[in-house]
């Protein structure tokens, strides 16, 4: 039984780490952190947990000489980074679900985040937790970087395309819709029932900071540097996310001719499923599960493909993409904990 | 492994009893029946278990010769009444999940249904499914008639109370909130989305066919002649059930001793959660688990016992209690395949 | 033209004001106010009203010498009671909408608001803003409190009823709903989407603030002291109200002699519909109106009358009644700018 | 007063006309149309309404011989044609909110809608009702072809831009979220309450049939044949639509210098507003108004404006559209009845 701690357990990702870590049969937690909540125990914060775990909620800086293999970083993006090398200098590994270690050049991560990166040799050394993409890497790495929502159901839909000469790289555009639960467990005014509910709104395009963390995973794949137009939204639902991906080709093909050869890269992929010909991804059928959905399109009156992406934020967009990569860096099955079907309706 | 067939898998119910089935480990699915989509594969009903269960969807009628330990009805209310004596008569168990096997009487059934009940004998024979009242009988059962979603969710919550001479049998009211789930899967209007979303409404006040189930079970346990008030309401969400239940004290209490009283109740039961003084049942925390959360008050200016009970509609009100009470059935241990906690947010 | 200010404009009844008057023939806004947003364009903090009303928000102390008919106090509770007096002394009359002119008795609004009253001349002055009872009042006063939300359905449920000799007083159980728009505009976390969405509670049960303010307008007409038991619930909607309210009944009655005898009592009302047999009341169908909707039923087994009351909880419960209040003291038409249909689906 | 005649009162749009028109100062109401309800009150089918309007429903063909200056046809598609000619026929104007006569091409409309069209003369006589475009041609017109929602979104977002030689015309993409009203009121299982809560998902990708619609308005503004790629997308509200527009440009531009132009392009239209800097278009603050909301962005990176435009689908996407049109084809001021702001929250 490993030994697993969670550091930002009052969170939804956090939680949500917990619960699937809850039917996990190979580990043990040994610990849960919250700042805001600590003394607390876990089941007054999240009544759905009571009667499995029992622990209370302590702070990060109280759980330092804990024996642990593994911990989990569901904190706030800047305040993993000066987190990470206490951990790794025990030799316990880290996965770190927020921002902090996804971008391989401190210069754009400062670009984007207004703050400087103070951890340069651990920011090199960090894998990007995305299994599909860089699972040998994952499997022998100290400290992964576990991705955004919306990198993972857009680097996912582009992946097998950007490696071809028969895409225009310069056509990409990604139009995303997230469920409210992606902006965090916080009491803020834009996120109120109220607020949300029966509307939908673009926020932040072409200025998303997830834009860099999507463009880096392309520009290593195609190997050269690819830009894209990102727009995401927010729509009135607490999970789920769908992308619409929109790419130009330079040759005529059939969506036939597209699904068959998208069947073809993801063939060994657990959690990629592609749709059958005439299906929309729906990011109800992904709600908690670790599934990517896709759906493959070409608009043959304009040769473009659409490609069509759903996960669950939560899970293959946050916890769950980091427990399976958990059982990568632990050396258990990949599917581990994760292998059922989501929730219908 | 025993061999378990689902009847009407393309329903709600249905299919929430499959996807419980593929987490569960002692089992294996023999077959699926739906009259509407028979020849079609399940994932093409149901793209969330894709991956999962390969099976096509056979008519009723085809599956006659299959060996099957146990069958789940989840059928409309009177179209399983003919379907139980037939699998009976093969040695195969059957859970009714419709109503046709829960009222003891034929005639009260005929007075609520408006149509007469063809199989009295198999009637008297059956069992009440709700494990917490009847476990023993249900062990050694051939046929279970499940429980509907309201009477599990007021008879758990009346059960403590009306064996007890300190209470007003004659004041109970029973005010029950549905999620849309409970409505089936079918094309109707009322249940549109745009008809339901942004309006809460009662229904059926006082005429709902629940009511006469539950006051058999409570009748039973008190030993005397119950009747109660029951108002069922709609509210705009998928799955989860809340009822808040009235009943008068004869005796001063404080809601401390009443809370004390109900976990001392249940204080063996896996489902069952008596919740901490001040807290209220919220059908939040039990959405996606087999729990019944109980809130217990009293309200000292008026002496009245006021209990809010919140369950899964899907789950405890319907195919996770049908699980449990497979597991009892087939001697399997009780939690198998429902020991998880619920999905939050 | 009257002249009105709105104190409190940033919040939902304060903008909820404004809309409705921006739809009033009769009156001129002269003053917006809001501690939080003052400085900014009204139009900033709610763009639904950009190219209606181009006013700037201003603090309530900056607007002290404003030539003013009529404002209305859209403060949080315990902040009007200062302020009304410095308003009545300029001869500008006051609707104010939280509870602090509610109850009439200081030692009740101290027992359950925890904060003594300090203006309790103005408090017995004060006249209690529910048209359908104190109309006459209303015209000639210069204070007016407006009733809560809760408290308007669940009073004219039980108006017609509580006078009657053939009701059991002692046996009045309110079970309430209500959108989340009630909470206020604010960033609390109890009331964001994905707290809120997909989850019923119940909160507050026999101690929630509304139900002194009930009991006194009940006891006032049935000229004898009424308790009742109140449980207040959250359902997933942004607006509307739904309260179920039961009383036993001392006689044998029909349904259709109990609506009979309600069309009677509120026949002259403009904004009470009591609905015809069979028919339940329905949130839906009040929203964005100010009706009030009553579905009247008999419980002949248990002998109980068992009433239903929608209203949208920002209008007939808020600020379409406050405008009602608003048109009775100017000696305006009754319905003037409230005189449309709720928008429907 | 002029006399009006609604087809179709029992849907969406029709009761949506029937709601506006009742608040219009200029018109009366002479005949309300149902095949599936004639016979019935009008508040029997949709309460909201009950005190308003008294009329029962009766059969289009009965209505034959009543005078009526005007008529809205809210009636399925290729349902509308035939009626067209005999209200013309009698002198009665008409305005088609059905897809029939919205496309100039008789070979296209069969292409799309798999129906030939039996009128090609009222075809070409047909004025598309976009004020924003067609205003005079709207003016002197029997017959307006009322357009549908996301061609509305979609050109208002587009109009400014396609006749300027500094867009690339053949990189449009247009992304939309339409809320579940637009589907109609009807029992069907895909739009039922639990089938579309929680989720998002893509439909019709590259082949919904408004795009031939929004293609032709296009192509007359840019006098040259535009091809676009449309991916509609379906979401968990009642109203609202949202479209996301991207368009290469072939200079290079600021998001203030488009907002100008955009701002000055549509200076004198009452219903378009153009958000400040920094705002994006939300579908929330234009539900229950007729006004579109359009937010400017450049995509600085790529060189590609991005432009989000928000409608409320059935006021200015279908009922408020069609009474700006009654308005201007009877000569009455365009925003009577029009003119408010959408409710919030």
């Amino acid at each position: 039984m490993a030994k697993i701690g969670v550091a930002g357990a009052s969170g939804y990702t956090g939680f949500e780490l917990l619960r699937l870590l809850t039917n996990h049969p190979n580990i043990e937690i040994v610990f849960l952190t919250s700042e805001t909540y600590q003394g607390e125990d876990i089941s007054k914060v999240f009544p759905s947990i009571r009667g499995f775990v029992d622990k209370k909620l302590s702070s990060i800086e109280s759980v330092s000489s804990e024996a642990c293999d593994l911990v989990f970083l569901a904190l706030p993006h800047t305040t993993s980074m000066d987190k990470v090398p206490t951990f790794l200098s025990r030799g316990t590994k880290v996965i770190d679900l927020s921002a902090d270690y996804r971008l391989k050049d401190p210069t754009v991560f400062k670009d984007w985040y207004s703050f400087p990166h103070n951890q340069p040799a651990l920011l090199k050394e960090a894998v990007y937790g995305l299994p599909e993409i860089h699972r040998e890497k994952i499997k022998s790495a100290r400290l992964v970087a576990n991705p955004g929502c919306y990198p993972t159901s857009i680097t996912l839909a582009l992946a097998p395309l950007v490696t071809e000469d028969w895409v225009d790289l310069s056509s990409i555009i990604a139009d995303s819709m997230s469920g409210v639960s992606g902006a965090g467990r916080k009491g803020s005014l834009a996120t109120q029932f109220s607020e949300i509910n029966e509307g939908v709104s673009a926020y932040n395009i072409a200025v998303h900071r997830h834009t860099p963390e999507i463009e880096q995973e392309l520009s290593a794949l195609a190997k050269t540097n690819v830009l894209i137009s990102f727009s995401p939204h927010l729509v009135p639902m607490t999970r789920g996310m769908l992308s619409t991906v929109y790419i130009n080709l330079k040759q005529d093909m059939s969506s036939e001719n597209l699904i068959e050869y998208f069947q073809n890269f993801y063939k060994d992929e657990p959690f990629v499923r592609i749709l059958p010909l005439g299906e929309y991804a729906n990011s109800h059928f992904t709600v908690s599960s670790n599934f990517c959905d896709i759906g493959v399109h070409v608009d043959k009156r304009n040769q473009r493909a659409i490609i069509t992406s759903a996960i669950d934020n939560l899970i293959k967009g946050a916890s769950g993409q980091a427990v399976q990569n958990m059982n990568l860096m632990l050396g258990i099955s990949e599917t581990t904990g994760l292998n059922f079907p989501g929730i219908f309706p």
